[in-house]
């Protein structure tokens, strides 16, 4: 997608340890009309009408997901990061690594809002070692749901992320592949 | 809103503890056309050409603020509840106590994203004992930036959050005002 290619070499940061800061429009601030614009593009990738709900991860998926959301008709649903009072306890749970905070968590979702009948989009901002990615399929199969596919905002092809769910045979449409980055350069496939 | 509280009415459930489950429709499954009246309705509600940020605070406000943003035209910031490798060392912080999980957490906001010139509105999506909305207060008044007002879906008026708001002077909005609630009844004001 050329408008966020170009979004991310004029606004995107490259620090220390592969971390590619889009902090300005798509993770801290947003930027609505190009997540908008994201949205549309999700919604022609994927043309299915099977789709039910969308599925994504708290924090930064949600607003993505809601926005997108919107061309597809369907409800978000948005697994949690952590038990939460507010949760019945009748909850699918799977551990997810974070690649930015070093640490393991647990992520739950409420059996009441997803099931057998569900096909499900995924939809999250980034993908690099897939372990968000990989804890929300859990949960999908957890539920007896099926994927319909991945839509991802921004791949880290040079981490083993897609590959893994390629090769799973999930349809996985990443909107920008960087290829490879370095605090001068960034590259896309 | 009318709409909302029919909804509240039909799909919330009152919990021991004085917590009310909105998640099925606000925020765990979010009922995107839903979200959207919402956002329609703070538009109406909010009428200033000044905005120039939508500020919330993660992670159910996030969906709420962007679907919303839609009708202002201006990006939404998010304040983070935890330091994250990602953001850089040149934050505003503050410190929020949460009623749902009983603990306090630090709520961070890049310095990048608020300054004097911004005019904020603030939109979450409950009230209760106003501490996150009073960090997030604490946030605009500290990058020295105007605080329009405070758009609110679910108030709880048995608690002293909108006191405590409005006292301030502050323009508080809340879609739905729950005057009481036990197992049995829900009462709005």
């Amino acid at each position: 997608m050329e408008l966020l290619k170009e979004r991310i070499l004029k606004d995107g940061l490259v620090k220390p340890g592969n971390v590619l800061k889009v902090d300005s429009f798509l993770n801290h601030q947003m930027d609505i009309d190009l997540i908008n614009e994201i949205g549309k593009e999700f919604r022609r990738r994927f043309p299915s009408d099977k789709i039910t709900k969308i599925l994504t991860i708290e924090a930064s998926g949600i607003g993505i997901a809601c926005i997108a959301a919107q061309y597809f008709n369907v409800p978000v649903v948005f697994a949690k990061k952590s038990q939460s009072i507010n949760l019945d306890g009748d909850i699918y749970s799977t551990k997810v690594e974070s690649f930015t905070h070093k640490k393991v968590y647990d992520v739950i979702l409420s059996k009441k809002f997803l099931d057998s009948n569900d096909h499900v989009l995924v939809i999250d901002d980034f993908l690099a070692n897939g372990c968000a990615l990989m804890g929300l399929i859990d949960l999908i199969h957890k539920a007896g749901a099926t994927i319909e596919g991945a839509g991802i905002v921004i791949e880290k092809g040079f981490q083993q992320g897609g590959d893994m769910i390629r090769e799973k045979g999930i349809h996985l449409e990443s909107l920008a592949i960087i290829k490879s980055m370095t605090d001068t350069s960034l590259e896309f496939e």
